[in-house]
C-alpha cells in the first residue's frame, strides 16, 4: 500500500501521522513544514531506499525541487521510467524516541499487537510486549509495563512521557485492527515527538483469515450422577479394569459395558443397548470403536465423554478426531480427550481416572494436557497430601479444550484455584477471554520454549505447541500466574494472594538467598517499632533487627515459637527456615511449626531432618527442603 | 577535561576519534569535512547542550560561521561571557551504530571495562557486559557476546561488522585504562563508522586509587600431620567438644589444647605453652584471647589457623581483624576465618569442622562464605552420599579469601571440582586470576542479587556483597560455571564437561519440559541412522524416532535397558525419565540405572518411587525426582 492510503486508515482511527501532500508527477513541489522528506508514490516500488527514492533533510522549497530531480535520474539509472500514475509525496520530518507498534494475525491468538522499542535494531533488541485486540486498559498497561523501553514513563532525561496517551493510541490500534480487513501490519517508528506520538513509517497487508468456530459448552463436564464405563474389564493388565476399580470407591452410580462380561467386582455389566440412560461415559475400548459407541450413547442422552482410547490424532488419525469434533458440535455434548487419563470430581468423590495415586479432597482444579505430568503430580501430590476438587485429563483435545475448562472450573466452588499445565493451545482469544473473567487465581505451566521441545511435544501429541513468548506473555497480562514448575502447579494455592512475606531463619546465610528468592516476586514486610520491641524482648542481641529475622545459630524451638507469636499476623506467608545447627532440636520445631497456618518450613538439609519431616508430612503439613523450590510457591 | 585533551590521550593508545581543529576565540573557523559540528571548547562549562553550546549538521564554512555566532549569543543569554582562554573545536560529524565503553574503579574488582549497546537510552536498555582490565581475546569475546549488540556480528542488515575490529579496539581501552591515571571514563557513543569504530564523545575523569595490597600465600593450608585443637573440652555443648570428636578419628597427629583439662577422650591434653610444635590450630576459645594464642603458635611455628570463634567484624569488632590479617603478614601464616565451621582434608580424613553430618570421600573441593549454608550442604550430601576431597570454611575473611581459597586447591590433585559459596568477595583481580588459572571446573553460586539481601548478608557477616551482576559476568567470563541454586554445588561435577545430553523417556510430556530445561546449556545429540535402526529392533514402532527417546508410557525395566545399551556411548549425560505408568516396574528400572555410569535418573513422582529411590541411594547413584532440579547439574 501506497503512504496516502496508509495514512488515511490511521486517520480514521484518528491515528497521528505527519502532516503530507501527494503530487503528480508533473506537479512542482511546495510545502510548508521543515525538515521535510520526499519520497516516490508509487506503487510500482517496494524498497525505495535502495533505489534512491527517499530524499530526507530538505530544509526549503528550492532544495525540495532538486531532491525531485535526484529521484527521478536516480530512479531512470536503476531502470524504473516514470508515468502518469506515478506521484511524489512530501512528509514532515519528525524527531523522537523511537517505538514500534504492529500487529500479526496468529494461529493460535488470531489479530494480536506487538509494542515495544522501534529502530532499525528492534530484530535483535526484542524489547517487546504481547497485547491481545480485546485487553481492556489495565491489561494494556500491564503489557506495556514489561517492555524496557516504558521505563521513560513518566519522565526520562527531562522530558515528559505519557503513559495514558500511549495507552489511548494503542486502543485505536486494536480499534483499526479488529474493524479493518487487515493482516498484518507494522509502525516503526512510532515516533513520540513533541506533540505526542506520530506513526511515521506504516507498513499494512490487506487481508483477512477465517478463523476457527469456537462452541461454548452448555452442559457441566462434573454432572456425573450416572457413569458408565465402556470398556471395563477383569483383565488387571487394562486400563478399563483400572478405572473401574477407581470408579467403583464413589457416590455416583457407576455401570460397566463390557460385552464379554457378565459380572465385575460383583455387579452386572451390560452391553451398550442393555445400558440405562446414564450422563456420563469413560469409553477405554480399541479406538476403531469409540467414534460408534459415542454415536450410540449420545442418541441416548449421555452428556458427557471422556475417551480414554488411543490411536488418535497422536498417531496420525486426524480424522476421526475432525468427526469427534462434529458430534460434540452436532449433540451439543462435551467430549474430552481422546487419549486421556481420566477425571475426578471430588464431590462425589469420583475417580474416573486410571492413575494409581490416592487422591486427596482440596480445593485445585487441575488440569493437564499430559497424562504422564498428571500421574506425576498426583504421585508426589498424595506424599504431600496435597488436595484436589476437579482433575480433567485433556488429552489430544479433539473438543473440549483449555477455554472450556477454566470456564467450567470458575463455575465449581469448591475449586479455588485452577492450575493448568499445558503443551499447545487452540482458541487463544477464548482462553484469555476465560482468565479474565476468573474470580479465582489461575497457575499456568507451559512447555515447549525451545525450538527442540516444540517437535518433541508435536511428535507426541500432534499439537502445535505455539509461540512460547506470546502465549506466556499474554496470558500473565490477561491474569494467570505464570509457573517455572510442575511441582509448583500444586503447591500451596492458599498462598497465591500473599502479598508481604517475613522469613524467619537460624541463619544468615540462607536467609539472604531467600530474600534474592522472595524480592522481585512480593515484598518483605517491615517490622514496626513495636513489633521489633517484642521481639528484643524474646531474642539475643544479636538478632537482624529486620527481616529477615536472623534468630541466631543456636536458636531451640522455643526462640522459634516466642518469634512466631509475635509476628505470625505481621504478614501473609512466613517462610522459616531451619538449618542443622548445633543445637537445633529439629522434631520439636517441626511440632511447632504445625501450629502456624502461615509458616511454610524450610528444613535445609536432608539426614538431619528425617523426622522432622515425617512429622510435619502427618499433619499434611506443606514444608520444603530447599531454599529455590520453597520460593516457587510465590 | 576537553575535548582535545581526551583526544589526545585516546590517540597515544592508537583509539579512533573524529577529526578535529580547535580554534582561538578570536580566529575564523574553516573546517574540510562536512558535515560537522561546532563546539565551544572551554573548562567553564560542563554542559555545553543545555546552554546552546553545541550546534550540529553545519554543511559549509560559511554555516560553520554562523553559528560560532550562534553560540557566542546562546551563552552570552545565559550569563557566560567568553575569553582570551576559551576555545572553539570543529570535529566531522560521523553517524553509525552507537555502542558504548566506559571504565570504572570498583572496590572489588579495581578497573574493569564496562561495554554494551550505546546512545541515549542506556539507562533503561542496559545491554551492558563487564571486562577485567586483565581479560584476554577469548575472555573479552565471550563477554561481548552476552550482549545483544553483539549480534550486529558479523553483518547485520547488510552491513558487515568486524568482531576483530572491536576486540583490537577494547584491547586498547584496556591498555589506555591500566597505564594512564583514569578515575573512570566512558565513551557514548563508541560509533561503528563505514570506517570501523571512533570514540566520537568521550568524557575521562582523571585520578587513581590506592588498591589493597594482596599477599599470596606460601603454604599449604592443607599441611595438617600435626593438629591442635585450641579449646577442645569435654562439655558436649560446646562447638571445642565436636571439632575434638570429628578430630580423633583421623591420620593426622591430634593434640588437645585446654588449661582445665588433663584428659579428653583418653588423650593427654596440653597448654598452649607445654604443647610440642604443630603446623595446623583449630582456635575455638573466646574471641577475647583468640590474638594472643595465635601470636604464641606463630611463634612456635605453627603455619595454619582455623579460627572457629565468633565475636569479630560481624558484631562489629574490626580492629581485631585488621590485627589477624596483619600477623598473617607478618608470620607468613594461613588464617583461616575466624567465625567459620572449619576445615576438611580427605587425604588425611582430617575433620576439622563441628559439623554432625558424616563426611563422605570424593572430589569435590567446597569453599563457602557461610557456616549454615555448608552444614545444610552437608547434611544433604551425606543423604546423598555424595563426597568431598576438602572443604575449608571461609567465615569472616581477615585473611585466607577466596583467591587464596581457589590457588590452593587447584594445586591439590583429588580435587577434581571447586564448588563456591559467596557472598561478598574481596581481591576481585586475584580472584578471576586464579579461575583463569584452573585447570579443573571451577562452579559459583553467589547470593546477593537483590538490594533487600544484600542488606542481609552485610548484616550478618560485614562484608559488602557487592555488584551481584558484575561479580557474576566476570567470573563467568574468566571460566566459573555460574549455579543458581546451592544444591547445584555439590551435584555431579563429574557431568561439568558434558556437551552431548540424550534424553529416555516414557512419557513425552516430561520429555519436552527436559528439552527445555536442557537446550539453551547443552546441546542435545543427534541420533545417526545405525543408533535409529538399532533402535528400531527394540523399541514399539511409536516410538519417538528422535532425541528425546520417547520409548512409550508402556515400557519395562527391559525396555530401559534394551535402549540404554544402544545409546549409552552416544552421549556424555544420559537423562532417564521414569514417569509411574501403568506397566512401571520402577524398581527394576533403578536396579538396571545402576548399572550405567552415565545415566542420570529422574524418577517423576514421590509415593510411587520410594523404594526405587532407596536402590539408587544405596549404591550411591545420583538421582533426582523433579526435571528442574536434574537440570540444574548441568
Amino acid at each position: 500500500m501506497k503512504e496516502a492510503e496508509i495514512y488515511e486508515i490511521l486517520s480514521k482511527y484518528e491515528i497521528p501521522h505527519p502532516k503530507y501532500r501527494v503530487f503528480k508527477l508533473s506537479q512542482d513541489l511546495n510545502f510548508d513544514i521543515f525538515p521535510c522528506v520526499l519520497k516516490i508514490h508509487s506503487n510500482k516500488i517496494s524498497h525505495k531506499s535502495d533505489v534512491g527514492g527517499v530524499i530526507t533533510d530538505i530544509k526549503n522549497n528550492r532544495s525540495l525541487n532538486a531532491a525531485k530531480k535526484r529521484i527521478i535520474t536516480s530512479l531512470k539509472k536503476h531502470g524504473i521510467a516514470l508515468d502518469e500514475n506515478d506521484e511524489f509525496i512530501v512528509e514532515e520530518q519528525l524527531s523522537g524516541l523511537e517505538m514500534f507498534i504492529g500487529g500479526i494475525n496468529d494461529k493460535i491468538f488470531e489479530k494480536v499487537l506487538l509494542f515495544g522499542k522501534g529502530g532499525t535494531l528492534i530484530e535483535i533488541e526484542k524489547d517487546i510486549c504481547y497485547i491481545d485486540t480485546y485487553a481492556d486498559d489495565e491489561e494494556i498497561i500491564k503489557s506495556v509495563n514489561t517492555t524496557k523501553i516504558s521505563k521513560i514513563f513518566p519522565r526520562f532525561r527531562g522530558k515528559e512521557y505519557d503513559l495514558n496517551h500511549l495507552l489511548e493510541v494503542i486502543k485505536k490500534f486494536q480499534k483499526m485492527f479488529e474493524n479493518e480487513e487487515i493482516l498484518e501490519f507494522d509502525i516503526n517508528p512510532l515516533l513520540y515527538t513533541d506533540r505526542g506520538l506520530v506513526a511515521v513509517d506504516a507498513r499494512i497487508k490487506k487481508g483477512s483469515v477465517r478463523n476457527k468456530e469456537f462452541i461454548p459448552k452448555k452442559h457441566s463436564v462434573f454432572e456425573n450422577k450416572k457413569v458408565a464405563i465402556i470398556g471395563a474389564t477383569d483383565k488387571k493388565e487394562k486400563v478399563g479394569y483400572a478405572i473401574a476399580k477407581n470408579a467403583l470407591k464413589s457416590k455416583a452410580k457407576i455401570y460397566f459395558v463390557n460385552p464379554k462380561l457378565k459380572k465385575l467386582f460383583s455387579k452386572k455389566v451390560y452391553t451398550l443397548d442393555t445400558l440405562p440412560q446414564v450422563d456420563t461415559a469413560v469409553i477405554a475400548i480399541p479406538s476403531v470403536y469409540v467414534i460408534e459407541s459415542v454415536k450410540k450413547l449420545a442418541k441416548k442422552g449421555c452428556k458427557n465423554f471422556i475417551i480414554i482410547s488411543a490411536g488418535f490424532k497422536e498417531s496420525g488419525n486426524t480424522s476421526a478426531e475432525l468427526e469427534l469434533k462434529e458430534l460434540a458440535k452436532e449433540h451439543n455434548i462435551n467430549i474430552i480427550g481422546p487419549n486421556c487419563l481420566g477425571i475426578y470430581n471430588d464431590t462425589l468423590k469420583l475417580n474416573l481416572t486410571f492413575a494409581k495415586s490416592r487422591i486427596y479432597s482440596g480445593s485445585i482444579g487441575l488440569v493437564s494436557q499430559s497424562g504422564a505430568v498428571l500421574t506425576a503430580l498426583l504421585d508426589k501430590a498424595s506424599h504431600y497430601k496435597t488436595g484436589f476438587s476437579h482433575i480433567i485429563s485433556m488429552g489430544n483435545m479433539a473438543d473440549f479444550n483449555f477455554a472450556h475448562a477454566v470456564n467450567e472450573l470458575n463455575r465449581q466452588k469448591n475449586c479455588k484455584t485452577i492450575s493448568i499445565y499445558a503443551e499447545g493451545l487452540q482458541f487463544g482469544k477464548e482462553f484469555l477471554k476465560a482468565i479474565r473473567n476468573l474470580q479465582k487465581p489461575v497457575l499456568l505451566f507451559k512447555s515447549g520454549k525451545s525450538k527442540e521441545a516444540k517437535k518433541a511435544a508435536f511428535s507426541h501429541t500432534g499439537n502445535i505447541a505455539g509461540n512460547y513468548e506470546m502465549i506466556i506473555s499474554l496470558s500473565k497480562s490477561a491474569g494467570a500466574v505464570i509457573k517455572d514448575s510442575i511441582e509448583s502447579l500444586i503447591y500451596a494455592p492458599q498462598f497465591q494472594n500473599v502479598k508481604e512475606v517475613i522469613i524467619v531463619t537460624n541463619a544468615g546465610g540462607p536467609g539472604a538467598i531467600l530474600t534474592d528468592l522472595v524480592s522481585g516476586k512480593k515484598h518483605l514486610a517491615t517490622l514496626d517499632s513495636s513489633t521489633l520491641s517484642a521481639l528484643n524482648h524474646v531474642l539475643p542481641s544479636t538478632w537482624s533487627h529486620n527481616n529477615p529475622i536472623d534468630i541466631i545459630g543456636d536458636a531451640t524451638s522455643k526462640r522459634y515459637n516466642d518469634t512466631l507469636k509475635i509476628i505470625h499476623d505481621k504478614a501473609d506467608l512466613i517462610y522459616v527456615i531451619v538449618t542443622p545447627q548445633f543445637m537445633t532440636d529439629s522434631e520439636e520445631i517441626a511440632k511447632i511449626l504445625i501450629k502456624y497456618e502461615k509458616a511454610v518450613p524450610i528444613f535445609l538439609g536432608k539426614r538431619s531432618f528425617i523426622k522432622a519431616c515425617k512429622i510435619l508430612n502427618k499433619s499434611r503439613k506443606l514444608y520444603f527442603t530447599s531454599l529455590e523450590e520453597a520460593s516457587k510457591i510465590l
